[in-house]
């Protein structure tokens, strides 16, 4: 009897997360002798746990493939860790206990780093229970901080979207500031790295074009560095456009805009530092000031998503599918450029315990001298990350976003497991 | 000899007015026996008070068809209002002296209530001075609210980019509701009327689908009411999305978020109302959320212009100049819409006198009965507005938005003159 194969997103969603589900289930559709029905849980690893499998055989082919333009997470994503196996282990035993049930054999995860430290303990834990789970992680950040894969679906979208925002808002300011507005501050996702505000740095090319500063978590800032850069774009240009990452922080680790609020993983929930920053320099050098908190905007933007990023969404699905089927288990498809001008990729497969828990942050190459723009190596790694426009298709003025029937499978455990 | 033409932008920049200007430019060269150079204010009127005249002639009919897809104010705008002839004549007879000594005879002011006010007078003027000048006003505002057209170039742009945010914010959320976030708020412009935030309710179409709420400066805040609808959004659909015009505002007229300062016109700046609703819903519902503050980017959006809009701004600017060249004065060219049920409009005049500092506000059949919505009336009037993509072209993964040279025009007049 075929064995059955088990799909969850996780974490934050992405304009492309669902690619990468249409990838999986696709592929999945095409070996229908070697793989049987793929279950998606409900609202993600939560309803692996609570038994709430999607039935992904009873959704139409048309769909799967319009998951393609679709952004969220359709079949419901979450922010939930497992603990570690010594704190919890009837959480990994319960995972065991419901794919046992529906003779599932393969676990694809559709996450950032934490859930790729899942999807390893899965793969162990399945093995010393001797009901062995291939356990593939498929990669999903908009963050890009995942080590090995040269980048991370879901950023090339974002990164886009905050380049065409950057250079959009700033001919905006620069018609107004003659008289008006001469300060913009676009805040960006980006905790810990500044991957997504550097993307920004896209929209301009010369020293004086915007944006004039971009603020990275992984640079300390320099209150008086800053203020005195802002002063200067305003004197010399006009305007000042600056694109911060919610990350910024103080050299000593604190952030700049701290809501003192904590989500389920311990993480600081941020928010709130673009009026930081705007308060600042109103209050310090006097400037009117205009500022931008994109937000979920940002990571759902499927209307201008990046084509490369389409691309390799739906590919690292499809090679996770593959790789599983080849055997393969505790591996993600990982992105690997490959040498040349021209830009090029391929799948390769990266082994997961290189890969959980294992943050990248920006190199410091990448981050011009005096840590407010991005390098000309930023600008070759970034810019092929972009490129190509994959428009969803549209009826009345709006896209056509596709929405599951999201069928439950009849439980089978006959036990109710509490998810706190 | 050839009378020539001055045009200026004024006030706030929208992804569109380059394509009225566009429209101004091509039809002018279109008629060379009957017009002769069309003169551009660098920043608005502020450059015509000052005697810098961008020369158009000057530019590629490449660069000038490419300003049909470039947002922002390609020739600058201002944020300056010409005070009453009363209190300051000087600047009015300043007009008419810069524009006798380049023999200008049209006068195409591209903006919102404010510049058709100062269109009216410089006609006025001109004619009492001795030196007439055909005066037309092109309608451009995100805000919608100027009165006799039946929309303004630029809503209906800002209205899709609203509704498309609103659609894909809300699929992230949804996706996130069961673990995480249940409180999603867009803020949106609209310091009076709540036409941009209405076009969030386009997203949704039944009354369980977000956004679940809608805030308009029209209806007055009510707490209670909000928070109650709040609470049992999350209860039936387990989250709550949104979408809050920044003007709205107590029943006693003061704005949710009051940030204190005034723009140059007097009127309040605003910003903020989003954090402000968030630190309301968490501390009486304690629900997790997350905000975006669109600003800019949502005025600026050409990226996802709406077809039509782009359409009916070119237009008005073709339109101003067929206008003037047959003899018209202190007339706008207004979108009517036709009669039917397909969506058709064609361009009428409207006297200036009524269209100066008349502002129109949603009518209240257009918000459903509890004030949180938006009725099938308004969804009439909504829907053909963002109807359409209009795509610019894209190098290298970014839109080519084009640049003038901005060649200025040697001064005649031989004196400066003081802008305050």
């Amino acid at each position: 009897m075929l064995k059955n194969a088990f799909y969850a997103q996780s974490g934050g969603v992405t304009a492309v997360i669902n690619a990468s589900a249409c990838g999986v289930i696709e592929t999945a559709r095409a070996n229908r002798d070697k793989i049987g029905t793929v279950y998606a849980g409900k609202n993600g690893i939560i309803g692996a746990l609570k038994e709430e499998l999607i039935d992904t055989s009873l959704e139409s082919s048309e769909t799967i493939a319009a998951l393609k333009h679709t952004p969220g997470g359709a079949f419901g994503s979450c922010r939930y860790k497992l603990k570690s196996l010594q704190h919890n282990r009837t959480e990994y035993e319960r995972l065991i206990e419901v794919f046992k049930a529906h003779n599932i054999g393969y676990f694809f995860y559709n996450g950032g780093g934490d859930s790729a430290d899942t999807c390893l303990k899965v793969s162990e834990l399945s093995h010393s229970m001797g009901y062995p789970i291939h356990a593939v992680h498929i990669p999903k950040t908009v963050d890009n901080d995942l080590p090995i894969t040269d980048n991370c679906p879901g950023f090339g979208s974002v990164a886009k979207y905050i380049a065409i925002a950057t250079m959009e808002a700033s001919l905006d300011i620069v018609s107004m500031c003659a008289s008006s507005t001469k300060i913009f501050i676009l805040e960006t996702m980006g905790r810990h790295a500044g991957w997504i505000a550097a993307a920004g740095g896209l929209a301009g090319k010369a020293s004086d074009e915007p944006p004039h500063i971009i603020l990275f978590p992984e640079i300390a800032f320099d209150e008086e560095a800053f203020l005195a850069r802002v002063d200067a774009s305003v004197k010399q240009c006009g305007y000042c456009v600056i694109v911060a990452s919610e990350g910024a922080r103080y050299a000593n680790g604190e952030f700049l805009a701290d809501s003192g609020t904590t989500d389920v993983f311990g993480h600081k929930q941020l928010g709130g530092l673009a009026p930081t920053l705007a308060q600042l320099i109103q209050s310090k050098l006097g400037y009117k000031h205009h500022w931008a908190v994109a937000d979920y905007l940002q990571r759902s933007a499927r209307h201008i998503a990046s084509g490369v990023d389409v691309e390799q969404a739906y590919a690292v699905g499809k090679a996770a599918v593959e790789l599983a089927l080849a055997g393969k288990n505790s591996v993600m498809p990982a992105i690997t450029r490959l040498p040349g001008a021209e830009y090029a990729w391929h799948i390769t497969e990266a082994p997961l315990n290189q890969v959980a828990n294992v943050e990248k942050l920006m190199p410091r190459e990448f981050i011009s001298e005096d840590g407010f723009g991005i390098t000309q190596a930023a600008r070759d790694y970034l810019e092929p990350l972009i490129a190509g426009e994959n428009y969803p298709p549209y009826f009345n003025g709006l896209p056509t976003y596709t929405r599951i029937k999201g069928q439950l499978v009849r439980p089978k455990t006959n036990r109710a497991f509490d998810v706190n």
